[in-house]
């Protein structure tokens, strides 16, 4: 099998799993119940929060735990909108976001909110001279995925932090999901950010939301108190546990793995030059872990189909994607063409040269046998 | 250990964690995925909808995953109140009610929702007579528990669904939370279900909402379509996988268990009454794994630290309760001192006489020693 998958999800990690199945059976009590077996599951998930907390470098209180990215990113931006909607109902984001930034910004629309979205340059980045003018007194909330999951533009969010801090009131927030565990990225300006485990190796399930100590919002889900107040229900202390050790991996070797990424990623592209039809995407200022090209002549679904054959698995669009065509590579090209018959395919540390290398051998042969029969 | 605390958790039974490891390993890729793999995930996935839709009685369509029964009561109740706020703002409940039912409840009140408290009768039972006329054209939603968390009181769910059958703009959220995997109950009349899977030997992290086909409702996380358009988010495989395995290992052995639970919570009861001072809360209406008493004279805090001494642990209020004494308590004996002193024995089919007969020995010690050192 040669998975090309891995901005859709990634394996679980061995270690990552054994660390779910022990603590499932050893810390088993609810970590809200006050005797001292809750008590200890507790502080179980206070170690998990600190060890986060140290690795992404934010306090251990701005750390929610959530069932995952798209959780994260519907807090984010309702409990935003709804807690600070008396300040003004503007808010700001880009034509490169994933579903689970654009629905529930597509839902406060109907609410009354303005969406206002921000101009990208040729190679898909924000122009910081447009987020400027485009910052009124109304604007609550700026949100900016840190990397597109389809073609991997990754933004330039320290700057354009530095423009959202000069409007103190106004939040800003990052959709992570593609970074974290194999870029870096620098939080400390950054209100809000959203994750999730297994984009890097760890379990479906959860995700994470950081949120500034100073920002108090109204929660998306309301009950008891648990790890903290903006996000109630009995705390999944497996998955929390996990997640803790599975960024730890992902941030140990994330050098040494995106280095390994790079090379295989350029290894990929000049390959992918030799194939005429073929057009590719993604830039330079993309991360290397996704590539996204377009076959023009062919449906994207067909080719998926005819690497199947192969046990080769690529992606059409991103997995969450309801449109027929990629709204991230239209935005980009401004070519229907394009946006309709792209594929990515997203590489990571565990990917070999080996495997590109068939990879492209099967990827030509089907182009040329599909534009052959068309 | 004996531990007497499973209507907070439970532990995973050994079947469903080796469930929840094989199909995060073999099953890795996105269910979302339209490669071979992640057709393959949701084809497990889809299988494993089918057999909890066979098990309890409901159709396929009609299952939404959550992260747990807080998410699935906040579903409930906030989408029911934002796409029906249009028909009616008030929402019927009772005093009995999970903090995850009434925080959101709480929550809608400040938005202009009015919530109408149906009243109980001497052991907590809901007035069928008052709930006729509390429900108004104005009431778009009656939310009731199947069962108490913290008392154990049964509802009788079908008698109050007959009610709010007659009223076709109004709907009946039950919380089962406390029953699924326990206790015998007809969903069938029920429009919109909540459960959790660490309540019946399943794993944290995953919830059910049981919603009837014909109701449309806006959800509460938006984003790319999941297993169905009420919830985004890629979907956890794994701990789907592992919930249908925990709810029919639960419902297979149901009959037995509650036999066997019965049996203990008699046994258990008879051997209470002999302990001068203390009060039982749970009656006849109540189901046997929970049995509430109040110590009157101790503080509840000060026995559950004396019992943890000997490795026993038993719950005071619900975990995740925020009060300093029983709503549920309050409610039923409309007396501060119990409902201030109140302790929660939740047995299990997996509980035995002997840990019961210890107990005993250790409650009426450390209640006697209490007493005299106050």
């Amino acid at each position: 099998m040669i998975y090309l998958d891995y901005s859709a999800t990634t394996n679980v990690n061995k270690e990552v799993l054994a660390s779910f199945s022990k603590s499932a059976e050893e810390y088993f009590a609810n970590p809200n119940s006050m005797h001292k077996l809750g008590v200890n599951s507790k502080k179980l998930i206070e170690a998990s929060t600190k060890k986060i907390s140290e690795l992404l470098k934010v306090k251990e209180t701005e750390i929610i735990y959530t069932s995952g990215a798209t959780e994260s990113n519907n807090t984010a931006i309702k409990s935003i909108a709804y807690t600070f909607k008396n300040r003004g109902n503007r808010i700001i984001t880009t034509d490169f976001e994933h579903s689970s930034i654009y629905e529930p910004l597509e839902f406060l629309k109907k609410k009354g909110f303005i969406i206002d979205i921000v101009k990208t340059d040729e190679n898909g980045i924000v122009s910081i001279d447009h987020l400027r003018e485009l910052i009124t007194d109304e604007t609550i909330l700026v949100t900016i995925a840190s990397v597109n999951s389809e073609i991997g533009i990754r933004q330039p969010v320290e700057e354009i932090a530095k423009v959202v801090i000069e409007h103190p009131k106004c939040f800003f927030h990052v959709d992570a999901t593609q970074s974290i565990g194999k870029d870096k990225i620098d939080l400390s300006d950054i209100d809000l950010v959203s994750m999730s485990a297994h984009k890097f190796y760890g379990l479906k399930g959860i995700g994470i939301l950081i949120k500034k100590e100073n920002i108090r919002i109204e929660p998306l889900i309301h009950g008891g108190k648990s790890t903290t107040i903006y996000r109630a229900g009995t705390p999944a202390l497996p998955l929390i546990v996990s997640t803790a050790k599975a960024l730890r991996i992902a941030l140990e070797s994330l050098d040494s793995n995106y280095a390994k990424v790079l090379e295989l990623s350029n290894y990929l592209k000049e390959n992918l030059k030799t194939i005429p039809g073929i057009t590719i995407n993604s830039n330079e200022m993309c991360i290397p872990h996704i590539v996204n090209i377009s076959l023009n002549t062919v449906k994207p679904e067909t080719m998926q189909h005819a690497l199947e054959e192969y046990d080769i698995y690529i992606s059409t669009r991103t997995a969450c994607s309801t449109n027929d065509y990629s709204r991230s590579v239209m935005a980009l090209t401004n070519d229907k063409e394009k946006a309709s018959t792209s594929i990515r395919i997203s590489l990571s540390h565990l990917t070999t040269k080996e495997e590109i290398d068939i990879f492209i051998i099967r990827l030509k042969e089907c182009f040329n046998k599909l534009n052959s029969l068309s």
